[in-house]
Formats: structure tokens, sequence, C-alpha cells
């Protein structure tokens, strides 16, 4: 939660002025998002989110992200739409900052999800994966198996330091799950970052998906088990079979899986909990504190990670067969 | 800028079904206010802020500052209204702290004033003034300086560690403004802490007076003094003539400053520039650093308070003589 960026009326009057969304009433910083700065505008007309991309976003994927969201609105996913300037861009500049203009979506993040909220981002994300199936550009997993490595070289000296033994078992794990990573399975747009934070809700509906700043081409199925690991352990780290089974269900009562996506369950759910590990244990050894700094634990993930290598078929998750 | 408590959709909730507000739509912790925490509410009738007031803000002080806002709203100041319970009463509990719901208030605040921001916030602070004249509650100031000497007991040892000699500097200053502080001045409700990040701007005109959470009863002229030291120093803390005289003629086209205050305007300003040096050197040296600490410069206000002590005459703060 943050705001990287203060920003003055005049400038952003000044970048207001190059698109036509009225005369501006409000604009306050909002501590969501933990890589950008995002901005809640009132306008004479509507209200909006500016987002002012800080590091971490290149600014070579923009147009892969706002085309994606203006894609995916325009088949009827409830996500933001970007929206154009006067000169028809969806990207302008603000303090230095590549910065865009996004309708703003009423609605709830859950902080404590349901079953039935389960089901429903299941149902979401499987829309979300049919409906990117034409979008045109792609962008390759930045976080993807084989980039691991590089943060786990990182931060592998230090990773006891977080629990005795840690380094040894994750070693083990990411050699374990880059061996059988598959590379058959369907392919496409994937949001990458589904948690509850990045998905509204308004009347047990989803009113909206944010945030696709991860998103990529990459496994359909590996969306999935990401979605597994947020929205489906308790905070003690348990697997909650109920929600499991709903989000799965969800998923496929609009995409079945197929018998392949289901056999990697486990490895896929194993890979996206090392993935979130590592990041999570990269900023907590590498990042120096600071004021804009909130840290999270790795070892939630190590505890996902540790659930999943003892699942012995995918149907432990309460999947349905196909 | 922080949310230093997390709420959910259920709690909320629960919440706001004790009020007349209609139905939830969406909530953003937002990155303004450094005591609470604060979100904007989004209804299906309307804007409003939800406070949760943290440490520092007493319970029994509640009544004060949203008996306050109600009051000056009532008579025309543009200020946030507290919103009754169905109940009747404007503070609530929520997530175990007190709350209240506020009315929004459209407008952006000044990162770069201009002189005519000034007379506007000059204008403004003495329709305050007047308007608060037959508000019934009072509240001492908790900054007042007698309370000085223990904010500077807990930092004078540490004091020299921002800048060699600025405990024996502070010391004496303090000595001198205590012995010629005026007691006969005319008293009454002040805001205390009209900063720019406080005062809402429309069109050039103030559209809000907000954070009411130092007012108090004090002296008139000290809540002008605390003024010129927010909105008429540059970045290089220089005194900026212009702003000056335009805040004062702001204030005075309201409420004629008597000579008495004008007198002793430069004890006044220097002694609220200590009292903003003190409470920022007592954070300075005394909070542990943390993700949601942002600590302020002491030396930009013990800058401002070598300023006022070799102001001469209050003329030299662009005053025009009663």
């Amino acid at each position: 939660m943050a705001v990287y960026t203060d920003i003055s009326e005049e400038e952003l009057g000044a970048f207001l002025r190059g698109y036509d969304v009225g005369e501006l009433l409000s604009y306050k910083g909002i501590a969501e998002g933990t890589e950008n700065s995002n901005y809640l505008l009132h306008t004479s007309t509507a209200s909006f989110i500016l987002t002012l991309y800080e590091r971490r976003v290149e600014r070579e994927d923009l147009p892969f992200f706002l085309g994606l969201m203006e894609h995916l609105a325009g088949k009827g996913v409830s996500c933001p739409l970007p929206v154009h300037r006067r000169d028809g861009a969806m990207i302008g500049e603000l303090a230095g900052r590549p910065a865009a203009l996004i309708t703003f979506l009423e609605g709830m993040w859950m902080r404590r999800p349901t079953a039935q909220h389960c089901r429903e981002v299941g149902k979401a994300l499987a829309e979300l994966h049919n409906a990117a199936a034409d979008f045109p550009l792609t962008r390759r997993n930045a976080l993807a198996p084989r980039d691991w490595a590089t943060l786990w070289e990182a931060c592998r000296d230090r990773a006891d330091e977080v629990e005795p033994g840690l380094a040894r078992e994750v070693e083990a794990g990411l050699e374990e799950v880059l061996a059988g990573w598959p590379s058959h399975l369907p392919f496409g747009v994937i949001h990458a970052d589904l948690f509850p934070d990045n998905v509204f809700f308004l009347g047990g509906k989803v009113s909206g998906l944010i945030d696709f700043y991860f998103a990529c081409n990459d496994l359909l199925a590996y969306d999935v088990a990401t979605c597994l690991n947020a929205w489906c352990f308790e905070k003690d780290i348990s697997y909650n079979l109920t929600k499991g089974t709903a989000l799965l269900a969800g998923y496929q009562s609009v995409r079945p899986l197929d018998p392949a996506e289901i056999e990697f369950l486990p490895l896929l759910a194993r890979g996206s909990a090392l993935r979130f590990m590592l990041t999570r244990l990269h900023d907590w050894l590498l990042i120096p504190d600071g004021p804009m700094i909130e840290k999270r634990d790795p070892m939630e993930y190590i505890r996902r990670v540790r659930f999943h290598r003892q699942i012995a078929a995918p149907t432990e998750y309460g999947i349905e067969p196909a």
C-alpha cells in the first residue's frame, strides 16, 4: 500500500486536459497496489483510477496490459476500461512517469472470502481465459520457472535466516518442480496475480477484476493453481477443501480442464507457491526497510509448497473428474 | 499517509447498517492524514469519509471535534458534516476503534499555493474563528506552550544529533518565548493545524477545511501565526512577503486583528514554529522507523524559528496597520 509519487493539482489538471473526462473535482492517493501509485479521481462526469507506473513495471509492457483490459472489457469481462486520450493514446506521462487513466469499478475485495466467492472467482477466471483467447498481443511471463533461478541465486545464501534448512529444502523443491514442469498444456493469456485484493464483489457477484500488471502468456492451468494458493488456504495455511472444490467447479462450469491439466495441478500449484515464496523471500531479505515498504512473510508460501508436495492425487484439491 | 487498520466488508457493512446512507458500493483506504485511518466510501447515495481514530486521538475529545464540524457546517463554513447514526450518535465503533462517518468534500489541496490561495485561506480562517465563537464545547490545547517542555525534555539530550548546538539554541528560544507569551489576546476556537493539505480548493475558492483533530481553545492570533508558517514560506524556507501580505489581508477582511494581536505576531509565529519543530524533532529522534512511519525534517521549522527571531516589527510580515 503506497503512493510513491505525489502530484500537484496543476500537473494533474494539465494531464487531464488531454482527456475528455470533464472537470477535476478531487483526487486522493489510495492505499492499494504495491507496485504503482494510484489515485482515485472524481470528475464532473465519473470516477476514475489514475495509475503512475513506478519501478518494476516496464514501459514497453504497458500496451499489453492496457490493451488486454480494453479487449476484455469489450468482451464483457468486468475489468477497468482504459480511457483514451484525445489524441487516441492510452498512455500519457505525468510527474516523469508513464501514466494511464482507467474507469473506476465499484465493489469490495473480500478480506475473508467464502466458498461462494471462490466459485465466482473460478468462473471469472475461466471467462477471462476464454475472452483473452483472441487477444493479439503477447507478453512472456517474466516470473516463469526459468526466471526463478535468478531470484533464488540472490537469496539462497541467506535463506536459512528465515528458517534453518530452508535453503536445502527450496533447492531440492526447485529442482523437482523444474524437472517435471509441463510444456504441452493449453497456453494463453493469464492474469497471474488474481489474489483476493484484485477481485471486487457486489452483492455476492464479481463486479471487477483489476491489476493486470503481471498478466502474460503462460499455461492456463497455472493461473488456476495460483488461485488455489491465493483463495483456498486459511490463515493457518490449512487447505480448505470446500473452497477449493468450489473454485475448481466454478472454473470448470465455464472452461473444463482437460485431463492433462488436472494431472499436473499439484505440480503447478507447488510451482506457483514457489514463485510467490521466492518474490517474498527476495524482498524479505534484500529490500531495505523503509517508510513505503511492507514485507510479506515468505513462510506462508513455504507452507503451501509443503502442502502441495504431499498431494497424492489432484482429487485432493476437490476437483471433480472431467 | 497511512491506513493503520484494515477493515473487512462484513464489519463495514455491519457498521453502516447503523446509518441511513444507502448501499455500500466501494471503500478505499486513502493515503492522507498521519494520525488516523481514513477510507473514501461510495454508497448508492453519496461519497463519505470514514475515519478510524488511532493512537494520539483521545476518545473523550471526539465530541468536541465532531460537534465543532457540525457547528461550523451549520454556519456555512465548508467543512465535513458528521453523519448521525440512526440512534442519533455521531461516534460508532469499528475494528475496536472509535469511528465516524463524515460527508466527502470535493476539492484539491494545493501543493504549491499562490498568494491568491493564501488570501482565500486567510479569509476562511477568520470565518472559522467567527463561526466558532458561539460553539459551546471547549478543549484545552494539548500542545500549548506549557506542554512544550514535556516534548523538549524527551529529546533535549539528542537534539545535537540533528545539528550541533541545536539543544542550546532551542533551550534559549523556549525560555524567551515562554517568558513573553501573551495571555490577554482574543481567545476562542482555533483549528491549530491549518496546513495546505487541510484546505481544499475548487476554481480558486476554498471548497473545504478538513482535519479538525488539533482544534482547541487558544489565542486566535496564534492560529494566524501557524498559517503564516504553513503557507507563506518557500521550499528554501525564505518568507514570501507577497503571500504573507495576502494571507493577513484576507484574514483582516473578515476579522481585523486588534493592535495587541499584531504586536505579538512575531512572538506567536516563533512559538508556533517551535511547537511544530518540537513534534517533528520528537518523532525524528524517538519514533522507531517502520513501514507506516514518514518523518518530517525538524530543521525546516528551526529555520522558521530563526526567521521569526530576527523580525523587528510585525510589518515585516506584510501586515497593514489596523
